[in-house]
């Protein structure tokens, strides 16, 4: 087993070791101009004092966190407060990481797209590459490593790892997800309230283009991609890779302990092994490809990095899944492992490709959004809402259908792997997600820098693939977030010694409405913020542009830092409700309601959060994609038509890029929060009863 | 048993003789002008030409759906075809009854607004307590004598009781809500279209007032307000009503075998003609006043009623009910039977309460749309999509009191009690939604019979607390169909012999991600019909107005039936998708994949039904009123901030008028359909398994 381990430890450093590489090879390209190198600058600095608050509140919450943690726990699973606390840094550094070699690759992106598309493009992947690996990296380095040191300490037999090895390692996931919810929920609000400002004000009332340097908020607005879109993305699933491992790890031990054996426990570690070594080679095709449409080199990379993995997981499994196992009364072979790991896989690629069908610019649905603009703002709003809550219909079919099909081939043991399964490959799909913002940065400042048109051409055309890849990576990590809460649900039943959840549970069936409407709040909450802080940066820019009228003729420079602070401070002060509830919420009802309750909440949670993200994911998707239909093929900038496409991108905005997303990290929050406290709950009674 | 069972039809019959004379006596009144009878009848011809094409279509929904249920049946449960035919007649028959004198009280509430305020409320409250009356007298009419009849036929014994007796009656609950699903989804759809098309074209193209005769489409607005918001109120509290009474008797039948007695299964009757006599006298105090505030007299009849019916119940229960029975392993007193109606009453005032602090003019949060509109229409969007999502929270946690509250107080049958307990002064609730449109009409003939400003300002003075009880009505309604959902739900799982249902269990937890995933498609069908056939309408009236200038003129009249036409086709074209999802998703999940999965999908689609029908309905109300605010207190008509208003308030109305209300119906369709086929899947094995 060590041996095993010691695998999945060699996978992580080859991945970070990889990404050491990329990010020295991105640093050592030219970064152009002066005035390039100091928007760059600016650009970094302000991600860094973002991040910097943001991890300082943080810091707060996780020493509170972790002393509860340990006050509460008893024996040795007090050790689940140092796991914690190891998972929130482990989290932490990689968006640090990421965030940094993102926000040093896009002016060399800008300057690369001086020779050629693909010079540009490979800077700019190159760049999201080490979020991707480093993010994966560092996961399965610290989970494998916690394990083998606790297993170490405690010993590999059934009992304690059930007891202790298992509950304490919790902890890591639990960190991940506390950090996550900060990033999505504090970055989504920076980033939504920086970009409504910079457009309101500057776009629409003073008429200056996008990225134009007299826009005060515009470096505010290139920070919020990274903040948001980097290290949220990054962030986000960075949860999800831990929570799936996690989970899989703690079924496959309860499996173990049911009828198979301890490989069972094992697996999971050389299975994400395998996929990190498979996105590897996925990172390096996409740059060995010279010439071409930046969409399908990047499209190759994932392809192949997922029938690696496919590939590679077979004999995998054969060799060490037991060949038979029983799990809760039933039999299971070895193969049907192996099915359901495809099952998951499957259900990723299938939820990509049908929000690419449902977002994309040209397509169906965007095509019908842009027509109905003609109409006005009415009626462009509420045929996106139309289209988003349609795109909910099959990612669910996806997800039934997953579920039933995992849990035939291999019981819920089957559930948790095709939920790593379908996260295998997060080293390249974060990449690519990563990649995005890198391009968009990249555009801003060849706008601001005043570079060639023919430089901004190309940046715009690997921005434009950039949006699509970075709607199906929503899709993504939307399927992959409720696979990863099903799953850690599941584990939380197997902590809490839960055997059947009955529906007709006064308590459950009350958790369930509860936690139906967590989603609701959650999403109120986010898209308040967003309001409030836009209209802060709105009012300051406005001001600027008032007391100085130099900025707008273009001789005097605007104040730049102000609107990264109040962005910042904004994001900062407005993420503290929402974070609070998503720990608070499933806390509270744990202790005061007991188990039962919180099992509803947790699935309640679950099935709307999905939704209700989809249904924003998608519809601020396709919203921004008919506006840039109507740019190129229909009436065009300035329309009556564009101006309706205008007023819904708006109302998108925060959907997809704040409230959305931060639903991932709910769910999966809720779940885990339930799974950490399940020894504490095991142990007292509920207050009310 | 007989004589109580009498009783309850004596109290059905005093419900439909005191709605017989007051529709006599609102008839008596005199109608004013020849003008306003035209304009009065061809509102009345639009509606019954609505009813008639809409009945044409369910005739033939509810005849195919008839022969299934007797195809499919075994033995003397087939009969429930009849008791589903039945059940759709008293419904057809209440929204026929409820609509005629609707239509007929608008032009005499207008007349009578000549001579005082409280003249035209009198009229206008007695045509709205016709329906209210109408429609709970005809469901216990229905449900007492159908129960009678089997008893009599089968016997009252256990056996035939739960195999025969109640199988049977469940299909009157079946057909109610079917027609309920037509009414609400096609009246949705029709009240939209109309609404939408004469505002766009005409208040914003052509720059005339609301209810203008010289817009086309303006008979075909005030036609949809009867159509939606009396015909489909109505049909969507009959059924939740209906559904409330059969849930408590089933339930009360299987207690009554657990350890109870027969009473428990004929209490539900008691306390329905207790709540219908305590509503009778409820509209009459509100005919009483004469002087002072329309608001205060209708809440005076509401509270009188709550209160009677409370004071009642208790007697009725000490009286009846069994001191001590068990259920489930538990032991209940018949005073936790007294205590789970009261939570039920009280969830039900509370939902209203909080419905009204999130939708009410002048209260903060419409305050808060109002003034997020001053930076434009976006902003506007994304404050009440907020405000309609916060407003979930308090309702969530109302009903997750109430079940855990009644549950405690008397196990599942408790739970059932609670929902009817909610609905019990459903007669009074009624009329006071369907005084709202009646008022809302007499406005419009006011206006386009062109009378003195004084009657328009008294209608308007009626119309606004008509806005503000439907906003109220609408929380009631949907608190009472996740009420009468649950406890469908729990009925099905006693018919079909589901004893733990599990979420672990595969698939359930897929049936909950199908269950969530309807309302979301539900919706996106609804609001993609308001728009298709909004745009219609809006090149009906432009090319009316194009190829006759004499109309804007005021020399030529316009074709106002075409455009009824209009809207009937394609509400009824349109209507049928929607529907067919709500009839065959749960009954083809429990044919091919069996009963468990139908469980989740029937759990699912309820929480989620209920989040998304909360958040549709309060947000709109929110926008509907922030507009007015702006009207009166802040930037007024033809301000920026109220065009950005307008906006808002256009994308609510199908949020509050079509999808949300609609949604109602969808669970609990999706739950009497479970219940009506739970005799079939016994018999039969799933397709897949």
């Amino acid at each position: 087993m060590n041996l095993l381990i010691a695998f999945a430890i060699a996978a992580a450093i080859l991945a970070l070791a990889t990404a050491y590489f990329k990010g020295l090879w991105v640093y050592k390209q030219p970064q152009g101009t002066d005035e390039m190198k100091q928007i760059s600058h600016a650009i970094q600095d302000g991600a860094k004092a973002f991040l910097k608050r943001e991890y300082k509140v943080l810091g707060a919450v996780i020493i509170t966190v972790a002393a509860l943690l340990a006050l509460f726990n008893k024996g040795e699973v007090r050790l689940v407060a140092a796991a914690f606390i190891c998972g929130s840094i482990f989290s932490g550094l990689a968006g640090v990481i990421g965030m940094r070699v993102a926000t040093f690759s896009n002016a060399r992106t800008a300057n690369a797209a001086q020779k050629s598309l693909n010079a540009a493009l490979k800077v700019a992947f190159n760049g999201g590459s080490v979020m991707g690996l480093s993010v994966v990296g560092l996961s399965l380095l610290g989970i494998s490593s916690l394990f083998m040191l606790f297993v170490k300490l405690f010993g590999a037999d059934q009992e304690s790892l059930t007891l202790t090895v298992l509950p304490i390692i919790t902890g890591f996931s639990l960190g991940a997800s506390l950090v996550a919810l900060f990033a999505r929920v504090g970055g989504g609000i920076y980033t939504k309230a920086a970009d409504v400002g910079a457009d309101l004000v500057g776009k629409v009332e003073a008429g200056i283009p996008e990225d134009d340097a007299r826009n005060p908020a515009t470096i505010a607005d290139n920070v919020g991609d990274n903040v948001g879109d980097v290290a949220g993305m990054g962030a986000d699933l960075f949860e999800s890779y831990s929570g799936a491992i996690i989970s899989a790890v703690v079924i496959g031990a309860s499996a173990a302990a049911a009828g198979g054996n301890i490989m069972l426990a094992v697996l999971p570690f050389i299975l994400a092994a395998a996929g990190i070594i498979a996105s590897v080679f996925g990172n390096f095709i996409v740059r060995t490809h010279e010439k071409g449409n930046p969409q399908s080199a990047l499209n190759r990379g994932m392809y192949l990095a997922a029938i690696l993995f496919a590939a590679a997981a077979y004999p995998i499994i054969m060799r060490f899944s037991p060949d038979v196992f029983s799990f809760s009364g039933e039999y299971y072979k070895a193969g049907g492992v192996y099915a359901a790991v495809v099952a998951g896989l499957a259900c990723g690629v299938l939820i990509g490709l049908i929000t690419d069908y449902y977002t994309a610019e040209g397509k169906a649905c965007t095509a019908e959004i842009a027509q109905s603009s003609k109409s006005g703002a009415a009626t462009n709003i509420i045929s996106g809402l139309g289209v988003g809550m349609l795109s909910t219909m099959w990612p669910a079919v996806f997800i039934a259908a997953a579920i039933i099909l995992s849990y035939k081939f291999s019981g819920l043991y089957g559930v948790a792997i095709a939920g790593l399964g379908m996260l295998s490959t997060t080293g390249i799909q974060l990449a690519v997600d990563a990649y995005g913002p890198i391009a968009d940065n990249a555009g801003g400042i060849a706008q601001m820098a005043k570079m060639k048109p023919e430089v901004r051409k190309r940046t715009d055309r690997l921005d434009a693939v950039g949006n699509t890849t970075a709607a199906i990576g929503k899709g993504f990590a939307i399927g992959s977030a409720a696979l990863t809460a099903l799953a850690l649900f599941e584990a939380y039943r197997v902590a809490a010694n839960i055997g059947q959840v009955d529906m007709a549970n006064p308590y459950i069936m009350a958790g369930l409405f509860v936690g139906a409407m967590l989603p609701f709040l959650f999403s109120a909450l986010a898209m308040r913020a967003v309001g409030s802080a836009a209209n802060d940066m709105v009012q300051e820019v406005r001001r600027q542009f008032r007391q100085n009228s130099g900025i707008l003729q273009g001789t005097a420079t605007p104040n730049y830092a102000r609107c990264v602070d109040i962005s910042t401070k904004s994001a900062i002060k407005k993420m503290l409700l929402p974070a609070l509830i998503g720990v608070l919420a499933p806390a509270l009802t744990g202790l005061i309601f007991g188990k039962d309750m919180l099992c509803g909440l947790v699935i309640g949670t679950t099935i709307t959060g999905v939704m209700l993200a989809l249904f924003m994911a998608n519809a601020g998707g396709a919203w921004d994609n008919a506006k840039k239909h109507i740019e190129k093929t229909e009436g065009g900038k300035g329309s009556e038509q564009h101006k309706a496409a205008v007023i819904g991108d708006t109302v998108g905005d925060p959907f997809k890029d704040t409230a959305g997303p931060s639903l991932n990290v709910l769910m999966k929050l809720i779940a885990i929060v339930s799974l950490t406290i399940a020894p504490i709950l095991n142990l007292i009674q509920p207050l009310i009863k």
